[in-house]
């Protein structure tokens, strides 16, 4: 990994990076916050993904994490929210391609050549930032908003060993039930729905996945829960049925931007650290 | 004015409106943040000016003023950084025209028609403020980075009575003497350089405009520092040479970005309300 760009924040570090990612198969950028703490030891770290659209630049600039991130002594990771460049296929829409990786690994062509967002997520960039940075190796936990809050969810799900603790902001909580993401899963995944399963966050609580306590903030006034994209309900009555503890905060008149993220991110990287900071 | 958009965050809510400016003869956007204490009375207000290429939606996304302003009981004001529109005068470069207004009053052809920003900030606009938003009349301080650093310490300097506060992060402080100054001045302001001398906050220190005690912050790792166009240390001088109070702190290691202004700003706010809570 090259480092392209050091940016002094908040007495740390935001760093950003380029690689080649094997699981990819391309030239993938992401960045790092370094608090000022990982200048004399390691670290543990939140991996934050992002949204529809987003690069690894959006919540850098917009969430305000990396303040409480320096303050708690946490490395925070902006992946990308897709694999990048002209090989890599794309469509012209917003919600399906670049932008739109939705963090899982595609079975059907063209997308399956590039489209491995999932092994990326949980085993390359782990692997290779604890090589590389001052980071507690498997201190790690996971958060993110809309697409980005589903990729946490289903990561500790399927992880529950990998992740000391899960949290979302506006998550995408039923994929299979939304039209965002059937419309990402039938391109991806194909149309057999039993292979859409092992990425439905929903669908894994049912099918009896458990992780830690779980921190979801909804806006109350988030035009995409409105237009029923996201599904926050149906996803509480899945953990309340199946004794996966749960908070779910409806935050009233709230929208979805990060406007949001930011008014309630220091309650969620307090949530992290509390259970980064016990032993395992 | 018209209210276009309205977000809740932290608890407040941050609003666009547009109006027809009289001073800059044209439609013109601004934001405005309203802290939770703004429901139930009147409150103080910040104004913050940005640099070059911004407009009212930069500071607003990037500087993580409206988590300190929420706390604080602020309103914090963002005017765009120029007139705007197709019939607006505009150059083919980021430091002249629209985004590069300058905060001062154009006598030359063609800027004179539009570019009367100076009028627009302290004048037309907190008289439409305090008409129709919930502030403390007379109660307002003023900020800014960059070119609207060089545009907070001039209204300040230029109307001591009329700010009760001002500081500024990475300030153009000597326009005359800078690439950026003498650009924008020529083509604003004209050839004579006796008529810069207004806008020319060094210049106004040395013929005995004062205020009260400013506060600046300044990266040592600034480009444009580096590249004479800041001069904070000729704008110490004067103030020093003048006995005008002034904190210059050079924060080590530190760009010219919005994650410079991110990590400073509390103290910027709070530096503000010492003085906004006195009572005048």
């Amino acid at each position: 990994m090259k480092c392209i760009e050091s940016i002094k924040e908040f007495d740390g570090y935001l760093n950003r990076y380029t690689h080649h990612s094997s699981s990819c198969n391309c030239q993938m950028t992401f960045s790092v916050y370094l608090p000022p703490q990982a200048s004399k030891q390691k670290v543990p770290t939140l991996y934050w993904l992002s949204g529809l659209t987003c690069t690894d630049d959006n919540a850098r600039v917009k969430a305000g994490i990396q303040r409480d991130a320096s303050r708690l002594g946490l490395a925070i990771v902006f992946p990308d929210t897709s694999p990048r460049g002209d090989q890599v296929a794309d469509a012209n829409r917003y919600d399906l391609g670049q932008g739109a990786g939705f963090y899982l690994n595609a079975t059907q062509l063209p997308w399956s050549a590039h489209y491995q967002m999932y092994d990326y997520i949980v085993d390359e960039l782990p692997q290779l930032l604890e090589q590389n940075l001052p980071l507690i190796p498997n201190a790690k936990s996971i958060s993110g908003h809309s697409m980005g809050g589903h990729g946490a969810l289903i990561c500790a799900l399927k992880n529950p060993q990998a992740y000391r603790s899960v949290s979302a902001f506006s998550p995408i909580c039923y994929p299979s039930e939304c039209e965002w993401g059937k419309t990402a899963f039938q391109h991806y995944l194909g149309e057999d729905q039993t292979q859409w399963d092992p990425y439905d966050a929903t669908r894994l609580i049912q099918n009896k996945s458990r992780t830690t306590h779980i921190l979801i903030d909804q806006g109350s006034n988030d035009e995409f829960l409105m237009a029923n994209q996201l599904l926050p309900e149906q996803f509480k009555d899945a953990c309340d049925r199946a004794g996966q503890p749960l908070t779910l905060r409806i935050q009233d008149g709230y929208d979805h931007s990060y406007h949001f993220v930011a008014s309630f991110i220091t309650a969620h990287l307090e949530h992290h650290v509390a259970f980064l900071s016990k032993t395992p």
